[in-house]
């Protein structure tokens, strides 16, 4: 084992900021760091805070920061800002908010800006997430801006997910029609004070009754202002009820098996696709069967499928070996 | 040349369907029909047809192919209809309206039920127009319902791209949306007796004049009611002037084999996943990483990439071999 994974294992921080930079770059280094780090993982519980923008989704993770740090434990926050006009100004307030963490060693904040990603939550979330994890942090919070399609990758690393709305807005449709109501465990009407509150909390429970429950969780509404920290203590005891139901059942473990499983064939699937773009540059073969059919001469589809049935795929080029790096 | 090709290029209209019913099944049989009609493609024009349900898209395909048909010249209509609940019933209608051309030997249609393509329109859809084009058609009009993802794989396979619109509606703001703004070369404002015509009319000019012309086009935008044949003719001749700017710059060529080269690339990637896809069930050292994976034993991320730099690609079983066939 490295010297470097030891450090984060003892929970050092500056190595943790260190190592999550490595993977955030996704390349090899950071896979490799991965494998090092993953047998010291599954101790920390993931929640996922999502939903439409102005919801007051960081309020919340920081009063439900405080809320773990009252049972004395430890949390770490990575907030998901996916590189987009939409966000911006807000997003970085939010995060200035969030300093009253910024002195306690109990806290570990990270802001991670990514490009969207129509497949899902990036893969460097994930890897940030792992490391937290090996670093003894006892609740990851990761917040995702619900603008386009990362929110439902929140399911790709939360063993909890925390659908936050505001009353009045249409935050309900935008809801439905993102596909959140199909991942959420646990819907906060947030800033509660607000006219319509009740009439929305009674409308969600009344929805989610005609629904099925799943694995035998019922999803949750509950009323919060999380900028008052009022409805956050009950927030954390219905997470805790997921997360020890989930435990009983074994379903923690089932899920998160499962979700590993897909991460590994989406990342065989997209080093595959990467192979073969770089094939049709540098592979003999695929470059004059690509030229013969953009010049008009060949047709294309049989002419994929012949390479294909040749057994292109056992002339692809394999990435560059990986860099062997004692000193992370 | 398989004897069913040499009756294909004679016109024989019942080899016609039988090969598209072929190339249908997107196997390797239709592969192996494809690439010995190629060499016999590159006649026919191809129009893409395409809006919001209810603009009148048939009734101006109808119209349309009657203008073809006074000119002496053949038409193949191809009605592409994504299996939805949306569409259904009218559709079917739509077909049986076209049957005043059923009888005449200088005009095939068919109807072609595909499952919806996110990458954009299905493969078989290729397959028809080039098979109609090695057929001697001199016009194939392709005509996707405006539902979904479908009417911007019209690229795929179109020379001149109309969208068709009605006016009162909220047809701008969904074409807008659909990205069809982007693609359309003609707009046709359809059923234009009725109120706001004008007024739709004179918008889109005024949006397409702030808009670039691209390749030297500037997209028109023309007034119809297809019901009672007006404004088709002017249809034909703007699509004809179209064809010729673009055939005059080279730019018809150009634009088909980067279509081709396009659905060469599209077809290696979902060879390449299919693949992939075999290979994590019959592979031993793939099917044996998933499991440790799915059993939490290894990290997913590395896993995959060890397995990419190893080389795996060269061990992925290819597809059967082709099905020779010469009685096809």
């Amino acid at each position: 084992m490295d010297e470097s994974i030891r450090q984060l294992i003892r929970g050092d921080k500056r190595m943790l900021s260190r190592l999550i930079s490595i993977v955030e770059q996704e390349g090899p280094q950071g896979a490799q760091v991965m494998a090092q780090v993953f047998p010291h993982c599954g101790n920390a519980y993931c929640i996922g805070i999502t939903g439409p923008p102005g919801a007051g989704k960081s309020t919340l993770v920081d009063s439900l920061v405080k809320v773990i740090r009252s049972h004395g434990l430890t949390a770490g926050v990575i907030a998901v800002d996916p590189t987009s006009a939409y966000s911006g100004g807000a997003f970085l307030g939010d995060r200035i908010r969030m300093q009253r963490h910024f002195m306690d060693p109990g806290v570990y904040i990270r802001s991670m800006a990514t490009r969207s990603n129509p497949g899902g939550l990036p893969r460097m979330v994930q890897g940030a997430v792992q490391l937290l994890d090996a670093a003894g942090t006892d609740y990851v919070l990761v917040e995702t801006v619900g603008v386009g399609q990362t929110e439902l990758g929140i399911m790709d690393v939360a063993d909890s997910v925390v659908v936050v709305m505001m009353p009045e807005s249409g935050d309900v449709i935008q809801t439905l029609k993102a596909g959140l109501m199909e991942v959420a465990d646990i819907y906060v009407v947030n800033k509660s004070d607000l006219q319509g509150a009740d009439k929305m909390v009674a409308a969600l429970g009344a929805m989610l009754h005609m629904a099925d429950a799943s694995d035998g969780w019922s999803p949750r509404v509950i009323p919060a202002e999380a900028h008052a920290d009022v409805g956050v203590a009950e927030l954390y005891e219905i997470i805790l009820e997921h997360r020890e139901g989930q435990a009983a059942e074994g379903l923690l473990e089932k899920r998160r098996n499962e979700r590993s499983s897909r991460e590994f064939t989406r990342a065989l699937q997209a080093g595959l696709l990467q192979q073969l773009h770089e094939g049709l540059s540098e592979n003999e073969v695929l470059r004059d069967a690509l030229e013969q059919v953009a010049a008009g001469r060949a047709e294309p589809y049989s002419s994929a499928l012949k390479l294909l049935e040749g057994g292109i795929s056992h002339t692809l080029p394999a990435p560059p070996t990986r860099a062997t790096s004692q000193n992370l």
